[in-house]
């Protein structure tokens, strides 16, 4: 036992290490998109890189090589060590789920020799500038070779990574999220697709109108923050494990879990700084519950791409727009913005804050329309990746799909097929998750509201009763089972996309129709 | 000559590597004190002990080992290599120079055995967190056993490091400052005992009046930051290769020479703010000098702590509190403070900015009585190192030395042996470079007026013409020269005291006899 105590411990040790290094990195990040002086960027990117390269050679190196070994030699069901120290979990469970999350990870990271992995990062770097300025010129052939090479690199990569019977795009979605495969994902979007096009369309001809136009307007800006912090708070962000600042896109970092960041940004539509705190709020929630025996390590950080923003996206839409969320705080936020809300009942902001404005762009979608914007992209992902679609026709298949979905077509590339970064980052497989995370949120909330009077509890001010459930079912977990597992263990029954379908058509059948 | 940049190229890498990794800690230690969450500090210092680590794995493993060797055995006077680059250096020059550098660092890292290292670190976090609560308590009691417990394990890991001939505290003088040893402190100290006490004394008694009081009162935070700011940017502080934010002392980082930070401190007196923004000024323009070719490695930094000293206080005192810096700029100043300054003349202000009060806080003290306040640290650490002073008899020997140089006694703890952290966090040694830096500074001002209108340029507002010219003598260089080599190089002669003796006695007699 004691034997085994030491090896965990060296096991750990170096897990540590590299979580370290992974920390400085996220830290090194935080600060380039929220404070870093503009010239930086060359020479903190060399910083980064190194960094990187200390991270791989932890992972990959020869005493990681010895400490997986010698847990694996000390056998893995000894039952003395189980539940040793006293939590709900043993050292042979964390032990094992370390050893078998490092791995998978060494995987990725030693399957592609080194010097492509550089020169792709080379690539997707200068891909970046050339997306930016072929997006700020609306021309999309400005970027479309580029688009291509990339394209090209990254199926090269995916092909020294997919395992047996796996698609070159099966490989790529894997890296974000395990168990989703193109043909899971393919019955996914094809029950929304059949669901809620349909349903979109319904409210588009028939639907009565609602206006969320007192959203936009002079809100300034030290309001806006007052009011984010005030949010942020309400939800439960402990500003003493955690900071909140702008940057130009808000995101969430963790580096263990005792310090945990979010970001927003303000602009003249409240909807923005107000819901993008919540929704980051959500995600930070999520880093903060991870138990403190996991934080720091390889399992200290959410289950899966999906999971997280499963986790923003209950906070931000399910619960965050609601009616029962706001009754006991609408008040103030009155009262914070007299000129600009004094008129506005609660009625008529919670049907405002619910509007379905279909449109053109994915980062200003409402909650009904948003995965419909994930479909496109996931379509044109899988076709570009099979070869069923080319470079030079995206842009059209880009804006038939956009016409199709959400009865739009795009008149400009900028509106279109240029608006997100992600491609020319290489990130393909990157999408689909955000979609699946509406999804898993759905499930859970469902499952949440026969154990607790969901609403009761928000009108009453309860909001953390919720983020309990949350931390008990999913937070805490860390990595310690993967997104299939939290769901079914937390709801009882396989992952189903018919939760979110449901949520969404009574949500928006009771408003609009 | 391929192979030798061949050679070089992996040298340098290595030592970018660890470069990298002292970015990542300087980054965790900025975020710490400006911004971190109040709960993120025991986990966020096992990240650092953990990066800590890996640097001096980095440092001491056997990749480095293989670089120096290889270095050696290619020759260090390759006349081929020799200005190769077309720069003002040659590759032999700097990777001989790293080399150099680069095996000191591993002597100091590698003489102390690890666990004693570490031993002493916690020891250190321990001590000062007792110091903290024995200065709230004014209590020195409360602090001597921590106290003697640390330097006994200084004296212990001074003693793996010293060299033949040194003495214990030679040895702790040496990490902070080469070629300063005890037998030249003594007379460096001697002078200054020598002509600034009785000087100070003839001040203190025949000196006429003056009055400092304006500086103190209601400066909103708000418009010193604006203060601040315009400070910073006239003396040529980068924002486009700088950050200047908010800590409770302040102080200068630097991660790269395209990214160098300050922080300064608001109070009711304006001094603090508006001479803390000068000095770390001066720190900073001497990181944004440093040569494009040593950043990011083991040269990219100032040449030592006095040097980095000597930078900061010629802006903040020789030039920042002179009349003729003052001359462009004063209305401005005026302006942003009608009501506080709109009646104090120049010439009132530039007095009140040069009052000497002899006080018993070091870090509040005048340019003239600081070297005096460190006089009395220097005295003790030796002592309390060779024997001669028991950390029993500690108190009386700080007060008896306060009251012989300054004429002050201290009446309880915290104004007296407990100001300071420094000792509490091993530091020893490290005080004198602070005196040290100012008299370099003045023997560096001394030439400068020999090749430029110091105070016409000042006057014309081109004071970055004296920037580019400490940036041609000193800042470039990083650590290429040690501070002695660049005193000789920049004056034409060796260290001496003299300079900094007659400048003062000049300015202050000036001002007041």
């Amino acid at each position: 036992m004691e034997q085994k105590m030491e090896i965990y411990e060296d096991l750990r040790q170096i897990l540590e290490k590299a979580a370290s290094v992974q920390a400085a990195l996220a830290l090194i990040e935080w600060d380039n998109e929220t404070l870093a002086p503009k010239k930086a960027g060359e020479q903190t990117a060399k910083t980064a890189g190194a960094l990187s390269g200390i991270y791989y050679d932890i992972m990959t190196g020869p005493s990681m090589d010895k400490a997986l070994k010698q847990w694996k030699e000390c056998g893995e069901d000894n039952e003395d060590a189980r539940k040793a120290d006293g939590t709900f979990w043993s050292i042979d469970e964390i032990a094992s789920r370390m050893c078998c999350e490092t791995e998978k990870e060494r995987r990725l990271l030693s399957c592609v020799p080194r010097e492509e992995y550089e020169e792709f990062t080379k690539m997707t770097n200068a891909g970046g500038r050339i997306w930016a300025e072929a997006r700020k010129k609306k021309d999309f052939s400005a970027f479309a070779p580029e688009l291509e090479r990339i394209i090209e690199y990254k199926k090269k990569l995916a092909s020294y990574r997919r395992k047996d019977g796996e698609s070159l795009y099966d490989a790529m979605l894997d890296e974000f999220e395990e168990n989703f495969p193109e043909e899971k994902l393919d019955e996914f979007f094809g029950t929304i697709r059949e669901e809620l096009v349909p349903f979109l369309e319904e409210i588009r001809t028939k639907g009565r109108k609602i206006d969320g136009s007192f959203l936009y307007g002079d809100y300034p800006e030290e309001k806006q923050e007052k009011l984010a912090r005030m949010m942020a708070e309400y939800i439960g962000f402990d500003f003493e494990r955690g900071v909140m600042a702008v940057s130009e896109h808000p995101f969430t970092t963790s580096f263990h879990n005792k310090d945990v960041r979010i970001t927003t940004h303000y602009d003249q539509w409240l909807d923005h700084s107000l819901f993008s705190v919540i929704h980051e709020g959500g995600h930070a929630l999520y880093e903060l519950g991870i138990d403190d025996r996991l934080t720091r390590t390889i399992l200290g950080q959410g289950a899966s791409m999906a999971m997280h923003e499963s986790q923003s996206r209950f906070m931000e839409n399910i619960i965050g727009r609601s009616q029962a969320f706001w009754e006991p705080l609408y008040g103030k936020v009155q009262e914070l913005f007299p000129d600009q809300l004094g008129k506005i009942t609660l009625e008529h902001f919670i049907e405002g804050i619910n509007q379905v404005q279909p449109g053109l762009i994915r980062i200003n979608a409402d909650e009904l329309t948003y995965s419909l914007h994930i479909m496109v992209r996931y379509d044109l992902e899988k076709g570009l990746m099979n070869g069923k679609i080319r470079v030079s026709d995206l842009e059209n298949e880009w804006a038939d799909r956009y016409e199709a979905y959400l009865g739009l077509r795009p008149k400009t590339a900028d509106q279109g097929v240029l608006q997100d970064i992600h491609w020319s980052q290489g990130s393909f497989g990157y999408f689909p998750s955000y979609a699946l995370g509406s999804a898993f949120a759905a499930q859970i909330y469902e499952k949440m509201k026969e154990s607790m009077d969901v609403d009761g509890l928000l009108k009453a001010g309860q909001i953390h009763k919720l983020t309990e459930y949350l931390r008990e079912h999913i937070h805490r977990y860390g990595r310690m089972k993967d997104s299939l597992t939290l769901i079914r263990d937390t709801t009882g029954e396989d992952f189903s996309p018919r939760y979110y379908i449901r949520y969404l058509k009574e949500k928006y059948g009771r408003l609009y129709l």
